[in-house]
């Protein structure tokens, strides 16, 4: 008999048909002979209907409260999971987050889990019930107020709840089959991966992967934990997101290349005219971390002999740019620059995959296809498994395109994909 | 400076607009120099949405995760109302009924209170903040497990509450400016109680007035915490609920009759050709109570000589009927019963007054208005400070206006009344 965690986003219970689908998926795993723990987020356009009715009350609502109504959305949806299980003849058990044992920092809107005390979970188990459990939320460790974990929440939570059970595999049910080579509505021929390493899924979701949330694999790598991705539409397999799955014994060969990701969320900054003095791009650096802004790829023009001054380049998110513009004006006096350049029309590119630690050629191969195409690159950044561009964001579909067929990755025949989306 | 716990009930917050201005309302009542807690119900047709969407998953939902699924109505309001003080400059947070430390029997859906452990609450009060307190819920004692009060809770959270932080007042907010005499819908002359005992307005409750509700009265009696009954659309003195309103130094007179309650909700069950032997009537009420079904007023003829049986009829909430007529069928043949008659076309009329201890002939007048206006009594029954009759349901009206008409109790004018409904 194996333990098998659960976790179903708010478009798979999107209402009360979809409810009870799910509800028929879970008892069949149960009546398979498996314990079942399931992470449920809230439903569907639950999350929107509270911030709007937030809005309505106060324009800055304190986190703490805010964390306190939108918890509000797992536990309809978790009763009502739990009752439709009930109404298929098998016992189930809701929990909150903070019952489930799982404790997070105080951070609201973002907490980060810091232990899973899952007792009670443990307890329903051996008493034979299905423990449906809410995603998203904890409750802090000091003050035990209710905390949520932010985007992807409900996936950490299952990973969190799987690790600290010893659960045989935690399945991620979303509205697509699994992670694919690219994202199949830009690359019809895109293929579902069977296998990937924790590394390759990390870089991924850091560079646009929308499938899996980049928290939830960095916990499911640190305690070794299988994520089987899947779709909940169908019984197919989906991707599994393991330590090693080119290891003896699988049939998988690693590919040089596992997948292409591609993320139109960032803006580029350029700070014009920059003296090339020491301690000057640590200024800069250091106004936009004091305003809580994460930098993603940065690069430095070589420094103009004839003026001494240079150019800094950087990539933040989007929705972050009014925020990053406004500090560094102020210290446009201090630092001495001339002028700064704002571009939110561009995409990043990356091309991920283990298989590059071992063969070299791979950036050659990739800039060559990207100017087959005609796109130019504007930055780059590399890992040890990882290669990214920035290019304008007409060129983003293109250059996808053409960096997958370069690496063979297109499929024999397309495969069909239903697509939605899921916050939590 | 003194402590007051404040309840609002589900139509005073049943939109952000109403929240706000319950947000005003409270944090007036800080700025004046009280500590305050607030026990708050769900908006508006919460609880009717979830129920609804129960249904659609399951025709029989667990108890359990019925009430897990409606106190997600009080986490919304409660933190809403927390956000909209808070955008008002005073600091507030919102708890849960398990965080506030209400803890109840296991009973889902009507779980008693049987503690109450504020640490948390005062705690929040200590730092000057206001706290907000999901009404209608706790956590069972042994299981921890979430659990609803059944109707009126929140009046009873915000009454237990009171209770255990020794408040000075417990003030609870409603639609109409307090208890009158009569319902003001039948009896346009109906005046404002300025003052009422526990024991007489737990009559009241009792008899169908639905302003407060009995549980709430007990648990105000038991720790002698005075109530005060107004409404949230203004600042008028309502109703004082307290031990001995006409104590010297009041001046309050006491009167003989408080006020005139009626109640439709009642059914009456005639069990006809009993057979007149020890023991019949005793299996009829034993039957009744197996089905968990709550008998109001019984009376039984006196036997007919001729045929050794007589007529057995009792009052229960109408919507037991069923139940009712499924279980007493089930004992005809063994009691020996002729037939069953319903009748669920009748209505209560009770006339509650502690002065009716020391004034004789109060039963005499009261029958004598009711005979005037041509209404006929059907069962009587008393108590200490009550006359409760069964009439006829066309008769309620002239009956209730013409009892409240002879014991003086119209008013001069008639005061505006404004009405709506909650049932939390």
């Amino acid at each position: 008999m194996a333990l098998v965690v659960q976790k179903y986003g708010g478009s798979s219970v999107a209402d009360a048909t979809c409810i009870k689908r799910v509800a028929q998926r879970i008892v069949a795993t149960k009546k398979a002979g498996n314990d079942v723990v399931v992470a449920v987020s809230a439903m569907g356009d639950t999350t929107d209907d509270l911030l709007n009715l937030a809005e309505q009350v106060s324009p800055l609502p304190p986190a703490r409260e805010l964390d306190m109504l939108l918890t509000s959305g797992e536990r309809i949806s978790m009763a009502l999971l739990a009752m439709a299980i009930a109404n298929l003849g098998q016992e189930a058990h809701s929990f909150t987050g903070s019952q489930a044992g799982v404790i997070t920092n105080a951070t609201h809107g973002k907490a980060r889990i810091i232990d899973v005390t899952p007792g009670r979970i443990r307890e329903a188990l051996d008493q034979g019930r299905i423990a449906i459990v809410a995603g998203f939320q904890g409750i802090s460790q000091g003050t035990k107020d209710i905390t949520t974990l932010g985007r992807g929440g409900t996936d950490t939570t299952a990973v969190a709840l799987a690790a600290a059970l010893e659960a045989d595999v935690c399945e991620i049910y979303t509205d697509v089959d699994g992670v694919f080579t690219a994202d199949p509505r830009i690359v019809p021929t895109a293929r579902k991966i069977p296998g990937i390493s924790y590394e390759e899924m990390m870089e991924m979701a850091a560079c646009g992967a929308k499938v899996l949330h980049l928290r939830c694999v960095e916990y499911a790598r640190r305690f070794n934990m299988p994520i089987h991705v899947r779709s909940s539409f169908s019984t197919k397999e989906g991707t599994w997101v393991v330590s090693d799955p080119y290891s003896e014994g699988t049939e998988m060969e690693q590919p040089i290349v596992s997948g292409v990701a591609h993320d139109r969320s960032e803006a580029k900054i350029t700070v014009v005219g920059v003296p090339d003095k020491i301690g000057e791009a640590a200024a800069i650096v250091r106004t936009l971390a004091d305003a809580e802004i994460n930098i993603d790829m940065i690069v430095q023009n070589v420094s103009a002999a004839a003026t001494g001054r240079t150019d800094i380049s950087f990539t933040i998110p989007a929705t972050d740019s009014q925020t990053a513009l406004g500090a560094l004006k102020k210290i446009q006096d201090q630092v001495g620059f001339e002028s700064l350049r704002y571009d939110d029309q561009i995409g990043k590119i990356s091309l991920i995959g283990a298989g590059m630690r071992s063969h070299p050629g791979i950036t050659a191969k990739f800039f060559a296809a990207l100017a087959g195409v005609g796109v130019n690159i504007e930055m780059i950044s590399t890992s040890e498994i990882r290669i990214s561009v920035i290019v304008a964001e007409d060129g983003v579909d293109a250059a996808v395109a053409a960096a997958h067929k370069a690496f063979d990755l297109d499929a024999d025949e397309v495969e069909a994909v239903v697509y939605g989306g899921t916050g939590r």
